[in-house]
């Protein structure tokens, strides 16, 4: 039994981890969870799992889920501490990464500092961290691994590889719900419309960042994190269907791609269970109407023909209308803190829009200005703190200059 | 330096092999080389890259091909016992099997049994005797690895990944040229039509087989043979621009495919050179408008969209108009002689059909009825010859009720 500690587990990554661990019940079983705010729904998980160590977001929430409790736990811990242990002192063998920003920092740290593999779902840890989490992580033998679909995708083409004989990677983009809106149009988009995205479940964090595109750029830096690539190796391809997830190009002019329907449990089985490969789940593949196959089986059958007709369609990035992923590359090329503002900025700009206090093409020009206005300077957790801070503040200083009249 | 020998040189799998190794000289060198019957072209070959040990088809021949050398090899050898002395006394860390039919067998399985690797192009030697390739390499050690793009494809989407974790494979067919057309055009093609391929360059038979798609129905038997797969586990998708090569399912729902534009001198290479990958060759890879790219990586990422949009279109086998595959599926589930008769009788009725005895949907006919009329024995190298000469003596002797009039 593989144990497995998750950090955010009430958010849409942890939730759907716990589905591939209730899908598993022979291969992984829960140490232990921390969530933030989501009290009711972290009791529930804790009741359905009883993981020995829990952890909230403050004290008075660790209070209340305690009172919610119908079995013991070890201990119910609260803040960055609670989260630390969660990580490092639950004796699991693997830890998920999967709250927002970068509050886990240091407990993702301190798992790979006792040599606990990390699956990372946190993007804007692995961009704005990447480096520190990489060094710590290749000291002690622990493995990083990436969640995101696309990245697990590159992780998966690479097993059996040699890292030197890649000679670029392509990430595939849905192009999200705004690809054929001109950009007029895009200046008059509400969050309602921003969030509903057109093929994958995520949180919300996630589904405007895919909105803007800067979902992607952030993959580009956080794939050049993972894979050790250079900014020219690494290229982004609109594929709308989002079946196939990335491509990697080899030195002798072989191209290996992974393809699967979209569906997050895929990467998060994958990461969790990995160097293995988890066998077909129940509530992940119950079977379809043709009970050779499961559902993601005929889906992706679907999707290659085997059920009749069927393309796969890729087209160029539009980068007028989607700026994120020019500054993204600009960010990555910049290095140092630079990543780590461009993450802070744009989350602090899309909650802007989300609560209708920016258009939703102020976003980039916002990113922009700060990566403008703050110089990177060399990366060290102080430095990543700092730098996160102040483009938090620049960005909202500098909301009431962009009205919405 | 890789000692490379070649059993078929002068054929269009051995003629791009050499231009392999030409691009590669750092990594290969020519060990031995065979062929039949263009002596002429296999002195040219034999001059430029000095091979100590060289094999005619006959004693005349390897005496014409000695007096058109202006070097001295060790040996000028010819037949069967040449064909063995190339492949197992050459000191060649690998054997490229690249001749027609079933006349390599014996030097074939001498070099597995000396513990040498063979790369295997001959497919029909595949078909009949994979399973005898394959116990006499397991029992030295000796790997056989794929030339074929799509079996090339499947072993490098394996590459790190556990055998049992495969619920399938989905190879890709071009359609050849003939897809389009209806049972009555098909009635009515022509040998030079049926030698025009839409996207491979091949040698005729294979050309010929991919009209037919038995060329795919053969392919599906080397596959069960290669990977251990059963029938039911292995299906083909018609993908006319032969980009993407092959599909692999995991058993959590992942899949990988391979892709590179149509050029057998990739699989090439990745057999000869496995387990390394090779390095961008000077004439694999011309580089193209943009520098950055070797010319089969710009082809590869046209097919992608990265260059303009794109699109990757796959459609199910119309099986009424292509028997050969089902006719594949039979042979593959009787097993023993089955697959060898299958593949002689192809053989046998496609030289008929391009010397205009009999039309081209008659090929299909007439493997079907050597499948009714020659039932499956257990297989050993003798009932192996035995089937492989009976199925051929059954095509000849039926010619003549397949009327062209």
């Amino acid at each position: 039994m593989k144990r497995v500690a998750i950090l955010g587990s009430t958010g849409s990554i942890g939730r759907q981890a716990l589905d591939v661990i209730a899908g598993h019940p022979d291969v992984f079983c829960v140490a232990a969870l921390a969530a933030n705010a989501r009290i009711d729904a972290l009791a529930e998980q804790a009741n359905r799992f009883e993981p020995a160590i829990l952890s909230a977001g403050t004290p008075e929430r660790a209070g209340e889920l305690r009172s919610k409790l119908t079995y013991r736990p070890k201990a119910i811990e609260s803040g960055a501490d609670g989260l630390r242990r969660v990580a490092a002192e639950s004796d699991a063998r693997i830890v998920l990464a999967a709250t927002d920003g970068t509050v886990a920092l240091r407990a993702v740290l301190a798992a790979l500092e006792s040599g606990i593999d990390v699956a990372l779902a946190n993007k804007e840890l692995a961009v704005a961290a990447g480096a520190l989490l990489f060094a710590a992580g290749k000291k002690t033998g622990a493995n990083l691994l990436p969640v995101d679909s696309e990245h697990s995708a590159v992780f998966q083409c690479l097993a059996g590889e040699e890292r030197g004989n890649v000679r670029g990677i392509v990430l595939t983009a849905s192009g999200g719900p705004f690809w054929d809106l001109t950009l007029e149009q895009m200046r008059a988009v509400t969050p309602e419309q921003a969030l509903r995205h057109p093929t994958w479940s995520m949180g919300a964090k996630n589904t405007l960042d895919s909105a803007t595109l800067m979902n992607k750029g952030l993959e580009v830096i956080e794939a050049s994190r993972f894979f050790g690539l250079r900014s020219e190796q690494i290229e982004v391809v609109v594929h709308r269907q989002s079946v196939a997830h990335a491509f990697v190009f080899f030195s002798d002019g072989n191209v290996k791609a992974q393809l699967a329907s979209p569906d997050m449990r895929l990467p998060i089985g994958y990461a969790l269970a990995y160097p293995e490969r988890l066998p077909p789940a129940n509530d992940c593949g119950r079977s379809s109407k043709d009970d050779r196959y499961t559902e993601t089986e005929a889906r992706t059958r679907a999707a290659i023909g085997l059920a009749g007709k069927a393309t796969l369609a890729f087209e160029p990035v539009d980068h007028a209308r989607f700026p994120a992923l020019r500054l993204a590359y600009r960010a990555l090329t910049a290095e140092g803190t630079a990543p780590a503002v461009l993450s802070a900025a744009n989350e602090e700009a899309g909650r802007a829009f989300l609560q209708g206090k920016i258009r939703f093409t102020d976003i980039g020009s916002l990113v922009e200005r700060a990566l403008d206005a703050l110089p990177a300077s060399p990366i060290n957790t102080t430095s990543l703190m700092a730098a996160d801070a102040s483009a938090r503040e620049y960005v909202r200083r500098h909301l009431g200059e962009f009205s919405l009249t």
